[in-house]
C-alpha cells in the first residue's frame, strides 16, 4: 500500500507541463466550487491549530486539516518563522501537504505546501475580488512586494483586465525586483510602477495588503483618498494581535472574512464586533449575485488562510501530478499478514515465525526490574 | 533541504539490527525521561483533534502534535477504521507520524506510525504497572487478544518476570492464535493459556484489557473475586461513549489517566467525576515512590494514547534508521533562491527568469471576465 511522494522536481515538472496560469484558474475555479460543496454540508474545516513559540527561534507551526465527506482528506502543516530569509535564506513560509483517505486511513500523498499556499491565497482574493471588487478595476495596488504579492498579482490578473500596478514596499530591495519576479506573466500592456503609499491608496480600484508589519504596530496605509468602490484583499492579518487596515476603513466597509472562526482570532477581522463582520467567503460566493451589489461601495476580504483552499489547490497538483506519472511510490505504513500482529511486518515479508527473525529480535538479555 | 522518507522496510531494518526488546526498553526510559520534562515545562502537547464520520466507513482520522519545546515537533496522523481487517486485510489502526524543525519549520522526517503506536502504547502501560502494580505479579490476564495484547505482554514482560500469561477474546480465532504472535519473545518458562474471563479476572495481578467492545456495550469483565493489588491497564477505551471497566472497579480504586484532558473525553475517566480521578502519568512518575504505596490496592491505568508517547518513539525510530543509514532523502519543500519569490523554483533550478520556463508558463490564453 503505497503513498505517493511529489518531490519538489516533480512539482516543477506538474508546473512546466501544466503552467502556473492554468494552475491558477484551475484553483479558482476549485475554490468556487468548493464553497458550493461547503454550503452543502460536502466538507469539514475545523480550526487550525499550531504551537507557537519563541525558542530556538521566534515562530509558529500549524496543522489546517480539512475533509471532503465520504472523499479524502488534506492536512497541510505551515511553519512561519519571519526569521527564516534573513538568517537561513529560506522563505518564511514552509509548509507541506498531505493527504489521507477516509476509507481505511491510508496516506495517499505528500507533496509540498509553500507552493500551493501561495497559489491558493491568491485564488482565493481572485474570488472575492471578482465578486466584490468592481468590474471595470484597471489599477491595482500592492502594498508589500514580498512573495504573497506575485501570486497575489497573478492571481487578480487571472480575472481582471489590469492595465496598472502599483506597488510600495518599506523594503527598497522588495519594490526594485518586483517586476523582475512577475516578468513570467508576459503581459505587454501592464504597466508595473512603485509610488508612495499615498498615490497608490488613491489610485488603486483593488489593493493588496500582505505585509509582515509586527504585531500591534498599526496600520499600513492611511485612510485617505480611497476610491469609493476599493475593493482590499488584507492577506497579511494572520496572528493574534496582527492587523494591517485603518479600523476606519474596516468600518465602512463590507467586510468579508475567508472563514470566520479564523478570521475573528487571526485576521483583520479581530478588531470587529460581531455585527460589523459581513458574509464569509462560502456565503459570498453562494450568494455571487446579491454580494455584487456592492462593488460600488468599499469592500475587505479578510482572508487569513483557509484549508478548504488548500484541500482544492492540493488535489489539483496531485491529479497533474499522477497524470504525468510524477512521484515516487513508496510503502510508509507497516502492514502485517496478520492484522492481529502489529510486530508480524518486521518477522519476515512473508508474516511472523520467521526463525531468524526471532533469534535477531531475542538477543538481548531479559530487562532487570528497577 | 531534504526530508528522510522511512520505508516500511527501512523500519524492518531497523527492527532487524536493533531488536524488539530494545526498542521497546528504549521506549520505556523514553516514555520515562518526557514525563520528568513534562513536569519542567519542556513539553507541549495540544489535546488531539480529528474527524470522525460514517461515510464511506465508520472511521475516525486523528492528528496528535507534540513539541519538545526549543527541539522539534511530532505530529502522527492515525486513522481508526474497525472494518480495515475484515473488509480489507487491513489494521484497524494505520498511521504515520512526520517530524518538524522549530528553528525554520522544515519536515525532518516521515515515518510509519503504526508500528511505533504498538511500541509506545505497551510502554506506556509498563511504565504505569511498574510504579502501581505489585512488584511480585507474576500473573498477566489479557483482556481481549488483539495486535494491541501482543504488545502489552512484550511490554510488561520487560519489567516483570512473569510466569503465566491468562488470555481471554470472544473470539477463539484470536485466543488460538496469540501464543504464536508472541512467540518472538522466546520466553521459555512463559505459560500462556486461554481461559474463562471469570478465571483470568481471579487469578491475575496485572490485567490489560484491549477490546473493540461496542460503544455504549458494557464492561469486558465483572467485578467478582479480583485481586486486592489488582493493576488494570484499561487500554481499549478510546472513544466517547466507549468503556472497559465495571464503574464499581473505578470507582475503589486509583484511576490514573494518560493524560486527563484526553481521558475524561475518551476514556475510562469519561464515566468518573473530577474526585474520582487520580494522578496523571506525569505525576505518578515524577512521585514513584509515593504512588508506589498503591501497589497493594486496586489502581487502573486509564490509556487513551498520549502524543508524548508518541513523540518519543518516533524520535528513537528516526534516530536507529539514521545511524543505520537507512531512508530515502527526497526535497519536499518549494525553496527558491529569492525568497520573494514563491514561483521562483519552478522557473530553473538556478532561479526565476528562464526564458524557455516562461514561454512554457505563458502558453496559455488570459481567462476571460466571467
Amino acid at each position: 500500500m503505497n503513498t505517493t511522494i511529489l518531490s519538489v522536481d516533480d512539482v516543477r515538472t506538474v508546473i512546466r507541463h501544466v503552467g502556473l496560469n492554468a494552475l491558477m484558474d484551475e484553483t479558482i475555479d476549485g475554490i468556487v466550487d468548493a464553497c458550493r460543496e461547503f454550503e452543502h454540508n460536502k466538507f469539514e474545516v475545523p480550526i487550525r491549530q499550531g504551537f507557537d513559540y519563541s525558542v530556538p527561534e521566534m515562530g509558529l507551526l500549524e496543522w489546517m486539516p480539512a475533509m471532503r465527506i465520504g472523499g479524502h482528506a488534506t492536512l497541510k502543516v505551515v511553519g512561519y518563522h519571519p526569521t527564516n530569509p534573513s538568517k537561513r535564506e529560506l522563505p518564511t513560509i514552509l509548509s507541506v501537504a498531505m493527504t489521507f483517505d477516509t476509507i481505511s486511513g491510508h496516506m495517499i500523498g505528500l507533496v509540498d505546501g509553500t507552493f500551493p499556499t501561495a497559489i491558493r491565497t491568491g485564488a482565493a482574493s481572485a474570488v472575492a475580488s471578482r465578486i466584490l471588487a468592481s468590474k471595470e478595476s484597471k489599477t491595482l495596488g500592492l502594498i508589500g512586494a514580498g512573495a504573497q504579492a506575485v501570486s497575489q498579482l497573478h492571481a487578480i490578473s487571472r480575472v481582471f483586465d489590469l492595465e496598472e500596478v502599483l506597488v510600495f514596499d518599506t523594503d527598497s530591495e522588495a519594490n526594485r525586483t518586483f517586476s523582475q519576479r512577475v516578468a513570467f506573466m508576459d503581459k505587454t500592456g501592464l504597466v508595473i510602477t512603485s509610488c508612495a503609499s499615498e498615490e497608490l491608496v488613491s489610485r488603486s480600484d483593488i489593493i493588496c495588503t500582505a505585509t509582515s508589519v509586527d504585531i500591534a504596530s498599526g496600520q499600513v496605509f492611511d485612510d485617505s483618498g480611497l476610491k469609493p468602490w476599493v475593493h482590499i484583499n488584507a492577506v497579511g492579518s494572520d496572528f493574534p494581535g496582527k492587523t494591517e487596515l485603518p479600523l476606519s476603513v474596516l468600518r465602512r466597509s463590507l467586510v468579508c472574512p475567508d472563514f470566520s472562526g479564523q478570521a475573528v482570532k487571526e485576521g483583520e477581522c479581530q478588531r470587529l464586533s460581531a455585527d460589523e463582520i459581513g458574509p464569509d467567503l462560502v456565503k459570498i460566493v453562494n450568494n455571487a449575485e446579491v454580494y455584487s451589489r456592492y462593488s460600488g461601495k468599499p469592500t475587505v476580504f479578510d482572508s487569513t488562510g483557509w484549508a478548504l483552499e488548500d484541500h482544492v489547490v492540493v488535489d489539483i497538483l496531485i491529479r497533474h501530478a499522477r497524470e504525468l506519472g510524477c512521484g515516487t511510490e513508496v510503502s510508509i505504513e507497516s502492514v502485517s499478514a496478520d492484522p492481529r500482529n502489529p510486530y508480524g511486518f518486521s518477522l519476515s515479508k512473508s508474516g511472523y515465525g520467521d526463525t531468524v527473525g526471532n533469534e535477531v529480535l531475542a538477543s538481548r538479555p531479559l530487562r532487570a526490574l528497577p
